[in-house]
């Protein structure tokens, strides 16, 4: 399945009015990516109201756009080559410093130019909200496929590394095994920083993998995923390193009904908050409410968070075909903790599961 | 050997009457934890001229705030906890929208009342330059130690896995050697994405790994290095699978020739532009002045790239005591490209080489 790049600039192109703008200067690099297919970490694309669209990219990436369906000119201040009296810029993509600088450059003609000429056209730059990420939320099934493959990746990552983890083991080489079995198997790179929290280290949700060896008795976190072309899968598993205690054996089951009530919320049409409640309901109505206080999830694609994102007090609906994340999780302070997190993607017919590891509890 | 992040927050108050502003808003992550030791991706730090400081983080990192020697608060909003009239901001960190969204907070209240209040401490917020990151290019000794460990890693990474490098392995699986040998030996992580670049793709500076396998005549470029504890290394070599050619021998001996000349002329007082023109010299007058497009080096610490940088044109004098790369090459299309690249300090009696591996031409 291929990209279609010039369908998502004339959507773009499409929304531009509504924003009282000729043209959006994206600069956000993964926006340019997802409106071009430049990979580049110094690029910056001008999209037109009629559909037309300006790259401009620095020496190290100029011959990489020979590839691409969009005129490209090299420069090494990609913005201030692209910036124009009255055009949108992304207000949280673009630095304070970069702001002040192109209206700076503006001033010295094209801004006061631009002053004299006709409604909507003058004037300095026009921060915008996030225009092109709203496109992104809902991905087409070429998006789909990369974001499916991925979340294989990390299924089978993670059923070749059982049979590895044991007492011993430290969180560090526990989250490097899975690490390099994902690259092996065919990923980018690790979707972001894999998190191995054994025993009261589960306790905290973002723990960073440390040298503590994993012990009998320890319940085990794994949040981790792969990236491919460009996009990430996400998932978590808690294993129980042998027979578990009653307290663990409980929460694991707490957690697992939590995620799917969450799992089975997910619908087009579908309240962001409302599906956060559906899983954390349960999680309160058992006393651990103080125990759960991060958002049920987040969307996933080019970025690993990005819109929609599930909370208490989120606003907005979801849509259909959006890559979400359901991962309710209890922290037990000096205890430990259990998270269960699947990737999965709205449709009209119940979502679709993309991470497909079992969520029985394992015991190892 | 412990950092005093104290004296590095006096170092900062003291720099901010120059600013004429009563105290710095700082929300770059890295400038956070370089002022106050926190890691995180939610915190900032306001530090007045008294040199008092307050931290502001969210719950997912609060409790790692008692370890610390400044006063901190729970917010999620973390610049707007600590926003006030007249302060400055960091405005190659902060982007549009967090500023005009701070600014209309302040506008509600705390903007119009510092406007009534006396000289410098009205109006909104101010945005400044590099402040914290002029502080940062002169290293302590114990971030020197950081970082000459972080070399070790990468020396010792690299001598451990040379014996592996033989026609059949792909650029990825090289890569993915590399990174792991060195987590494996105590980094953090890899310090960036490795580049591995075997024959035609060493043309191409910013080449990422692909499964393209190595075979006999290929130069192979490889340029990677250890984060330990936060702070970077950074290396290249180039090596030749079987007796190099003619070509690719004399192009070694070059870029070799040019890297040392860069060495020495690193020193406390030097331009930076001079630096860079004591390797250039000798690459344009062989000819090759066309296949170097990019700066000699930049400082190392806390991030990969920070200041200061050589180049052609760029400005400023080196200081003793930092950590700076320097890393011609040279860039043949289609056929292949040599760089060499150490990580070293400069010192008032000449540069303390960080990265310490052989830089005679290594056959395979």
């Amino acid at each position: 399945m291929t990209i279609d790049h010039a369908a998502r600039r004339a959507r773009l192109a499409a929304a531009l009015p509504a924003h009282k703008v000729p043209a959006l200067l994206v600069t956000s690099p993964v926006n340019v990516r997802y409106l071009t297919g430049l990979v580049s970490s110094n690029a910056a694309v001008l999209v037109r109201a009629d559909g037309s669209a300006l790259l401009a990219t620095d020496n190290r990436y100029i011959d990489k756009t020979r590839a691409l369906d969009v005129p490209a000119v090299e420069a090494s201040d990609v913005a201030g080559r692209l910036a124009a009296p009255g055009v949108g810029i992304e207000a949280a993509a673009m630095t304070v410093a970069t702001f002040r600088r192109l209206e700076a450059g503006l001033g010295e003609g094209g801004k006061g130019e631009g002053r004299e000429g006709g409604e909507g056209e003058g004037g300095g730059l026009v921060p915008l909200g996030p225009v092109v990420e709203e496109l992104r939320a809902v991905k087409d099934e070429a998006e789909l496929e990369l974001i499916r493959t991925a979340c294989a990746l990390t299924d089978q990552a993670f059923a070749d590394v059982l049979p590895l983890i044991a007492p011993g083991l430290t969180e560090r080489a526990l989250a490097r095994l899975l690490d390099n079995r994902m690259t092996e198997l065919g990923a980018d790179k690790p979707a972001f920083d894999t998190i191995v929290a054994a025993g009261e280290n589960g306790a905290i949700p973002h723990h960073a993998p440390t040298d503590r060896e994993l012990r009998a008795g320890d319940l085990v976190t794994m949040d981790f995923g792969a990236r491919y072309h460009g996009y990430h899968a996400d998932m978590t598993r808690t294993v129980c390193l042998g027979t578990p205690a009653a307290w663990q054996h409980d929460l694991y089951d707490l957690v697992r009904r939590a995620q799917r009530a969450g799992r089975h919320a997910l619908a087009p049409g579908a309240a962001a908050k409302d599906v956060d409640a559906a899983a954390r309901g349960l999680i309160e109505a058992a006393g651990h409410g103080e125990h759960f206080r991060h958002g049920l999830g987040h969307g996933v694609g080019l970025e690993i968070h990005e819109d929609p994102f599930l909370g208490p007090s989120r606003t907005g609906r979801l849509e259909d075909r959006v890559p979400i994340t359901v991962e309710p999780g209890i922290y037990l302070p000096e205890r430990g903790g259990v998270r269960i997190e699947d990737t999965l993607v709205t449709r009209e017919g119940g979502p679709e599961l993309f991470t497909k590891t079992t969520k029985e509890l394992l015991v190892l």
